[in-house]
């Protein structure tokens, strides 16, 4: 499994991977989901992905035109004068290598894994506006709005309290980083499929390449006080809550 | 779907379910997944359902035996002399509904839902520990143990990170009834097919009948300040965190 958020503040984007990948729970790896592409002082276009992993190299390979040459690579992504035609051609990719590899999967009577995949892109082309896409496996997609401002995949339910929460469009990029840590943290806690390093990117509004990005280690130091003090944060906050009594209510709300 | 949760206290047992059944989303009605039955004075049996509502009615009937007339009606499970004995009937009873639900399905040729359900099994018998179970569809089942007090079926993980924080064997039994409505309040606003009202009920040791049992409405005072008062204590405690600055990491940790 895999854990991924994609969020837009009015400062900009803010994005948190996890890097688990595992086929069964004893063959567990480390791969980067987290990937980026920017022509600076242009464009910045980041990509987050969950789902079968030779699937999601794949189309990240393609959208790196890693058939080619280095010296001849010019990515269709890079050159794509919106954002939305950018989501259209990875979605078209994904939905391809999906239904290429379930094709053969047919030819040859397996009846094996469905290879489907989600992608979460991310970012701002020049004179328009940030933008973040949830991409579907049939290569269709979706766009935060204001009323849905962040988009999770993978793994997502264990850490969507508290981002239903605490998310606020103003935040600061701080902030949201704290908030981010602490989904992660939910999940990690609950979840063996999902796990560190985390990767983070933080894409500042009109500034086309990663305001910051980094790479949390399981000896990262600001995580770590977060996972600590987040346990001690949600017992004060557990027992800041108004006391039950038993016998409070009206016999009316009794069950009889 | 449905969620419940069972949990183990030094005190006693305490149980709470909520009551939605979806078929679809276009079709919701309240059913009660929460049962139990007791002889005053030397046993208590409690049983919460998720899954196939036809499944779950089929298996409370039998337990209740209302294939007979209601004075001839002396439950198994009120002369098993064990829980042990109690959990392996009632998953017996359960795994024979199935099995014979989805016999009949293919005898028709029918490709349709497979009729699964697990269940919660909680009580006390007199001169025992009280005792929590896990039923799952095959009949077999798994006991609460000092490692793992509590069991969740359903929709488990929105509100699994704050009973995983916040659960102390210790705890008095307003605060655990405070703790899951918490874990449900969470539930309740990330996902639709889990809804009002709740039931709830406290089991002490030793008291072969339910301490405190209600239903808890939409309208219910306690459950709507817990619901308000945990959003503030949430983003308070998200605040009350060390915040992040983006730079405060030593260079190695930096993505190159």
């Amino acid at each position: 499994m895999t854990y991924c958020v994609g969020m837009t503040l009015d400062k900009g984007l803010v994005l948190m991977s996890d890097t688990r990948t595992n086929s069964g729970v004893d063959n567990i790896s480390v791969f980067r989901k987290m990937f980026h592409w920017s022509v600076p002082g242009e464009r910045i276009i980041s990509l987050m992905t969950a789902g079968n992993l030779a699937t999601t190299q794949a189309v990240v390979s393609q959208v790196e035109e890693r058939t080619k040459a280095p010296g001849e690579r010019r990515p269709s992504i890079l050159e794509a004068p919106t954002m939305f035609q950018v989501a259209t051609a990875v979605g078209a990719m994904l939905r391809d290598v999906i239904t290429s590899r379930q094709a053969d999967n047919r030819d040859t009577g397996s009846n094996g894994p469905r290879f489907t995949a989600s992608m979460i892109l991310a970012g701002q082309i020049k004179g328009m506006e940030p933008r973040l896409f949830l991409i579907y496996p049939e290569g269709n997609f979706i766009e935060a709005s204001f009323d849905t401002p962040f988009f999770q995949i993978g793994e997502t339910k264990y850490g969507r309290p508290i981002i239903l929460r605490a998310y606020d469009r103003a935040m600061s990029f701080e902030d949201a980083v704290k908030l981010l840590m602490v989904s992660f943290d939910s999940t990690l806690a609950a979840n063996l499929s999902v796990g560190l390093p985390l990767d983070m990117m933080v894409i500042q509004r009109d500034n086309f390449e990663p305001l910051h990005q980094r790479r949390i280690l399981n000896t990262d130091t600001y995580f770590r006080s977060i996972s600590t003090s987040w346990s001690d944060a949600l017992r004060s906050a557990f027992h800041s809550l108004p006391d039950y009594t038993f016998y409070q209510e009206k016999p009316s709300t009794e069950v009889e």
